[in-house]
């Protein structure tokens, strides 16, 4: 629900106003399933699946899978001569993964050039508005600067500077009230949640630790419950009433839970009805979806690497070699 | 010459033997050409052509371009999440490149890939003999690391493991004494030097440096005449009869030079004649023989990294998408 408040509810709206591409980038998955790279696939088919049910279109979006788009890698080879080794270092997301997923100074040199091909992802069709995390920022920053550098040495316009929009909730802290959700704590809320698994996990919710009584009164701000209300309940009168009273001592943590758990729940609806209507349609639905989706990308991609190597006078043979 | 004795010669010994492949590794030379990328293929084209007239037969000989093979960058980027970043800051080739071309701390992040992208290039055709200058060892120890990882991350042998073959002369110093031949240093002899440019050269040549008068003993071990005469000179009895005559103060520079001169004249002059005859084909000719290659190597490269994704259980739309 994080990645939906984070990206997918903008990647929703903008589908019908901008030609919009989703990359799968899986390769980057093997930062944390090198050992196990026959899941990816699956995992990848998921997302998918994750974002049509969101709401974006599979007739209106173009999907594909970065690792099945080579020119991508190329891009990224021909990015990374003109990147710092330093510059890629200071990355702010990069560092915060680290932390995070507690590499320590055990991360592949791939991830490290992780921000590299995420600015292949982008410009190699030529991204001009990108919904991001604010996490992800610091990525789009690398690519708004590739895209300079490499227009300046061609010495034209040869890339958008892509902008970055950023979801209306900044980041929205784990059912713990953690910074950051993940899978490995458990403090997530999934869009394939079904209305039990919601509400399980709603009762579980951290609240306000500083409140021992029902009858004291609460804080909402840093309150996951309260943050969640916010973000996703659809009667924003009622989030201010509950507010209210929860600062008074008026309402427990209990009748606030079934509330939200109930406005989460109403939330969802319309995803998990799409996700049973795409699911209906099959595994090869999808891959069709994907594989299509993928052609074009690496048609477009293949142009883009040739539109780049023309510019600055490194186009042999270009489009004749394959 | 240099070159030549570090590797061109095995390849030229080998190309009867095995099936070969020369890979140019263009980006690679953005490290130092990374303002002027329009030089690049020019350079690559003369380069093409020194290993032609070294003997290297295009005939035989498969001739290709790494910008060209995308499939080679996605091997690498698929190589690179399973290459620790400190595994590759410890490349010894690459800690002495930075203190060579005096990089600093000023160097790209595709630098650092560099060995990864080595390893690709490597086996995207699935070398099993590669032949080095010993600089490059190194770069092929990471080599085999690569493929027996994946080898064991596949659970069969997707790889050989490709042995090295280090030319007869470990490093040849540069006509300074210095330990790197560089272009910028102007302590180079080429393949292409004319008569007069040769005789030039050698007569610049460092020596002895302890060694004032002609008639003082001097001293052979470390003395680039020498080590030149050793490497070229086709009539070994005359270096041994020379070499002890220097040490008895008995041979003057001068004539050691003119000697040295001759048989680097003597040793040219096929080289030339080649380089003459293929230079009379024209630019389209060498062109052809590049693009063959490139189409050749191109194909068997998407083979192999279809053969790594399927090994490993990430082969979705294997072969369909192009």
């Amino acid at each position: 629900m994080g990645h939906f408040v984070g990206t997918l509810e903008n990647r929703v709206k903008l589908q019908n106003d901008y030609e919009t591409f989703i990359i799968e980038a899986d390769l980057h998955s093997l930062t944390t399933l090198s050992k196990t790279p026959n899941l990816v696939p699956e995992y990848t088919r998921q997302v998918v699946l994750d974002n049509i049910s969101a709401g974006l279109d599979p007739s209106k979006v173009t999907f594909f899978i970065e690792s099945t788009v080579p020119e991508i890698y190329e891009l990224a080879a021909f990015f990374s001569m003109y990147v710092s080794h330093n510059r890629a270092l200071r990355n702010p997301t990069i560092k915060d993964e680290i932390t995070m997923k507690g590499l320590g100074d055990q991360f592949s040199l791939g991830f490290v050039n992780y921000p590299i091909y995420q600015a292949a992802d982008i410009l190699c069709v030529k991204g001009e508005l990108v919904p991001v995390g604010v996490d992800q920022r610091a990525h789009l920053e690398q690519t708004r600067e590739i895209a300079r550098d490499l227009n300046s040495l061609a010495g034209k316009e040869i890339f958008p500077i892509p902008e970055a929009l950023v979801g209306r909730v900044g980041r929205l802290p784990g059912t713990d009230g953690e910074a950051k959700m993940s899978k490995s704590l458990g403090n997530v809320i999934y869009l394939s949640d079904n209305v039990g698994a919601v509400t399980e996990r709603v009762k579980k919710m951290f609240t306000d630790p500083t409140r021992l009584h029902p009858n004291d009164p609460g804080h909402v701000e840093g309150n996951p419950v309260f943050i969640y209300h916010r973000a996703f309940n659809k009667n924003q009168a009622e989030v201010d009433e509950l507010e209210a009273l929860y600062k008074q001592g008026k309402v427990g943590d209990v009748v606030v839970k079934e509330k939200l758990a109930s406005a989460l729940n109403e939330f969802l609806e319309p995803i998990r009805a799409r996700r049973a209507q795409y699911e209906a349609k099959g595994k090869k639905y999808l891959d069709e979806v994907i594989f299509e989706g993928t052609k074009k990308a690496r048609s477009l991609a293949g142009e883009t690497l040739e539109t780049v190597k023309e510019a600055i006078g490194m186009g042999y043979f270009n489009g004749m070699v394959r």
